[in-house]
């Protein structure tokens, strides 16, 4: 664990002994008065906290950082796919930085999938939550859903960079240095493609259909490479710098 | 499987029905007399293949592409990590169509993920067949293995453009648009980073120390990112085309 999250409340008042997070510290990590650890407050500051007390509750003396880190402009569409991969898409944007993963159901997809533990209880928060903290972040992205993928190109922010990932009808390759302004608005399709309504809605809605070579990649392998090169193009990194 | 791999032999006599594909063809997918799939022969040419008999061999009539798909010019070298990643690394990569996956023993590693089953068998086999399969190539990369970071280095072909992903010693982003001729060589450390004489020893080795921003991402993760932002860098990506 990079980083651990947590409410502004438990960074102040400390976590009960019998909370996972301080179990890991503790028995895990072994953890004692003194030790430091990454925390960061969800969607606010990240700081060093040092052990005060480890009974009765796990308490810190926190240096928070100067200024929170910043958002990535990028939101992703994702036709939802298997349980299995939504786990690694969900994982995986939130450590490359996505501000936003959007769900749609797609034309060929499996309405089973949105019945999947991983969506009727909190696995997918956990899921965000631990991308997030791989990330050393304390910038959890929003997961949203929407019924199908006309809805959530109307759920969209106005203008940005527009690219849907295709193997099959792309008209080329995806360009990092033609990256126009931001919000990089990344679609992907699902493991079955893409149909031809769906198609005419992205390129209606002025996303352009691209490729990352002739090689089909799986639903969250496209996803990181596809987002990478955006991220790229738009030139929003920033390097790495200690937090305090 | 958007692909079968067979062998030379295979694609002429056919399968056994005791065969795993086989059965994965017959029972899963239920293909029957007349039923295609595209295959491919390891590191050479794929081709559509009807099925012919399905008894008592399975047996195909298979129209070849014309010409074998090309090559992609990336070589990653990779500190050795534990098994749960190597196997996604295999996979991944293989996707994404690198030539060739050089794993080292990192200064920061663990002993220990080199004795595993995933090297013990053929399970990394299985990996990156699998990964390949799923790209819908035949070009399985090639898997080699060096005892140290050093030893890697020797093994490299002269030149290229060389790139280390480093979080915390980058001198800037790694930017696609930047790549001068190939091949691609990129450099991820294990989890827990590289130590200052393997940094030395990339900074020698021409290699330049690049960010894709200030997330933290998983090896496999790195490893996907950073290969794909190369292979765009170098402008090979071609489109999908039918294969006959």
């Amino acid at each position: 664990m990079n980083l651990m999250l947590l409410t502004a409340d438990e960074a102040r008042d400390g976590l009960a002994t019998t909370d996972a997070r301080a179990r890991h510290l503790l028995k895990t990590v072994h953890a004692g008065i003194g030790s430091t650890v990454h925390v960061g407050v969800r969607g606010g500051r990240r700081g060093i906290a040092t052990v005060l007390t480890t009974e009765p509750r796990l308490t810190f003396g926190i240096r928070w950082e100067a200024e929170p880190q910043a958002p990535l402009p990028l939101e992703v569409l994702v036709g939802l796919p298997r349980p299995q991969s939504a786990r690694k898409v969900l994982h995986d944007l939130a450590s490359l930085g996505a501000r936003r993963i959007r769900f749609f159901k797609p034309a060929k997809g499996d309405p089973a999938y949105a019945t999947s533990s991983l969506w009727t209880t909190d696995e997918w928060r956990e899921q965000v939550e631990k991308g997030t903290e791989q990330a050393c972040s304390a910038l959890v992205p929003e997961v949203v859903h929407s019924p199908s993928l006309a809805a959530a190109l109307e759920a969209l922010p106005k203008g940005g960079w527009r690219v849907a990932l295709d193997p099959y009808e792309a008209e080329g390759p995806l360009v990092p240095s033609k990256g126009a302004g931001g919000p990089a608005l990344l679609a992907i399709g699902p493991e079955r493609g893409w149909d031809a309504a769906e198609r005419d809605a992205l390129r209606a809605a002025g996303f352009s259909l691209r490729h990352v070579g002739d090689r089909v990649l799986r639903v969250e392998a496209a996803c990181l490479a596809g987002g990478a090169l955006m991220l790229a193009g738009l030139g929003c990194w920033k390097a790495h710098r200690p937090l305090v």
